[in-house]
């Protein structure tokens, strides 16, 4: 047991303290965990589109003030009571979505949607008394996601905690909590390409770049990738032409598979109707905006393609995500590549300047260092 | 060798001459086949949708003279030049699509939709030589799908043409040339429902209970059942409750499968959305109106639900057609409660009567009677 167990930690989060406005960097009081909870130091954490959209809170409910930050990894620091299966010193990855293991969902094999633990952005409390565990002068502080990864210290619950191998290393793998994992699994696990085949990636951001790493790892022989609202193809050995003459040239009809990682509902019709008829599979990863439409004439349908979304790739957070780390120990899966900053705790409004200009895949903000 | 091998036949055939008109019987001449064509002497022929569709011709071009029929069993009674999988005397299904055994449709696994003998309602002729094989007093009848099993004799395409055991009564497992192997094989082949798992099938003409015969035979736990137009459910175990109680106390939040057998893009949607996020999947079987537009929010498929749809139940007809006959002559299949009418040849046009009225499910006619 640490010293800390069971008392309130005093650490530094950063705090948004509403919309659009730049986080502070301010003293919290963490509170113990509680009941099928753990306590979690973070080391590192990445920032992901999804903490700027809630920052920006233009589409949704404002909850201030709030500790955001769901891609990160740590160190399992105190235990609730109940818990088991994690103690203090465990190597960990808070996710943004649970796996109970006792739901229909949990005990499909099809799915991955956590009839107890799934996804909640409205949510800013715990969910075993509906508390915060964040505080600062007794006011409390919103959680999102479950995770609140902008903090030295969180608490989360136990179903959304993924033990991995110590051995790896936590500013690399953290990023393996939500974005990469998410596009990965979207080509390992849904659009399953067969060695040899063609799959077009629409978007190309890290979630859309690593649907490609997806397919470099299934052997396709064929990538094509479009970045979204710009009127050329780009493939990875840079081929440029116009796009009928690319799918003309490349696919003869259409590609295998195809993986929608932009959230825009044009590109997820232009990735289904781009599949070959006959066996095309299409998949959405995009999150959709609240009133998009998704349209096509059904006898695309007819012609034997198959329109098919996933939510964080089809993985487990538990029961899969450790095997995804296992497969960048074992140099198969390259996980550098997608990290392209890395700042101090104290500068993470520069991880919010890189993605709002577009700069970069990820940016890694480092809590180990002042 | 048959006697009439390599001449012209005059038989019987049931002509339509224009558009909604009552059927004629009458006598033309057949040529022999030519290369890689077959003439088959048509013993039975069940009706279908898609003939009443083409005789209506209201939302098509309409090409008539023209001889209709495409589910049907015979014999084959000569073979074209460089036929070698068939011989005169074998039983055989025409099949209204085929299997040319070379294109990348055919090729692949998953697909079949032969490149070059996929359905063409519009060609009225033979691929080889662009001409009929039918004629009255030298004036040529047109053909339809490839089939024309309205006649005592006709020519096909040996890729369309299926060779089964010579023991499978002809005048049952006719009727498995269409509708009842594409809805058998959406369930079979394209849903495939888990042992004690829940499906829905929108649409209850033969492919729907067709389909539904597949989810008996797969072992689904539950088959519910819809009539489009009618706001009733209706189940195999004569439950009768409004569609939310019913969807509320029998599904847990959707079904597992569900197959839509209408056509109908409003029961498309339906179908799509009854089934259960995380791992709920939906074929779509029935053929949709040209302008037909598919939407749903795509929430529905990021939440775990695939769409996929299916042409003639996924099977390659000359590879997978023989196997459904001996599912029948297993018994494992029901076939004999499919059909509920037979009239002879020169009853035909009451085949029409029952179905424009909605009588019943198959009507076989019977050309080896007069």
């Amino acid at each position: 047991m640490s010293s800390t167990a069971g008392q309130v930690i005093r650490c530094k989060a950063a705090v948004a303290w509403e919309a659009g406005k730049p986080l502070v960097i301010e003293e919290v009081e963490v509170a113990p965990p509680q009941v099928d909870e753990v306590r979690i130091r973070i080391l590192y954490t990445a920032l992901c589109h999804t903490d700027v959209f809630f920052w920006e809170a233009k589409g949704q409910n404002p909850l201030f003030p709030r500790i955001l930050g769901h891609e990160a990894g740590g160190i399992v620091e105190s235990v609730g009571e109940g818990v088991k299966d994690l103690k203090p010193g465990d190597h960990v990855l808070p996710v943004f979505t649970g796996e109970c293991g006792e739901c229909a969902h949990c005990k499909s094999e099809e799915s991955n949607l956590c009839d107890l633990l799934r996804i909640n952005t409205d949510r800013g409390v715990m969910l075993s008394d509906g508390k915060s565990r964040f505080s600062i002068n007794g006011k409390p502080i919103y959680h999102f996601l479950g995770t609140s990864s902008f903090s030295e210290y969180t608490v989360v619950h136990i179903g959304c905690v993924v033990k991995i191998n110590p051995l790896a290393p936590l500013d690399k793998v953290c990023i393996l909590s939500c974005g990469i994992s998410t596009g990965l699994g979207a080509t390992l696990n849904v659009a399953k390409p067969k060695k040899g085949s063609t799959v077009a990636v629409f978007g190309l951001g890290a979630v859309g770049l690593a649907a490609v790493e997806g397919a470099r790892i299934s052997g396709a022989s064929r990538i094509i990738a479009k970045k979204f609202g710009v009127t050329e193809f780009v493939n990875p050995k840079d081929h440029k032409k116009p796009i009928q003459e690319v799918i003309a040239d490349m696919t003869d009809g259409g590609v295998d598979r195809s993986l929608e990682c932009t959230g825009n509902v044009e590109a997820m019709i232009s990735a289904f109707e781009c599949v070959h008829d006959g066996w095309g599979l299409a998949v959405i990863v995009g999150v959709p905006q609240k009133d998009a439409v998704f349209k096509t004439q059904p006898v695309n349908f007819l012609n034997g393609r198959t329109l098919k979304g996933t939510f964080f790739g089809n993985y487990k957070p538990r029961s899969d995500l450790p095997s995804v780390v296992e497969k960048y120990m074992n140099k198969e899966l390259e996980v550098e590549k997608f990290i392209t900053h890395q700042v101090p705790f104290a500068e993470i409004n520069k991880a919010f300047e890189y993605m709002l200009k577009g700069e970069g895949l990820r940016c890694v903000i480092r809590l180990d260092e002042e």
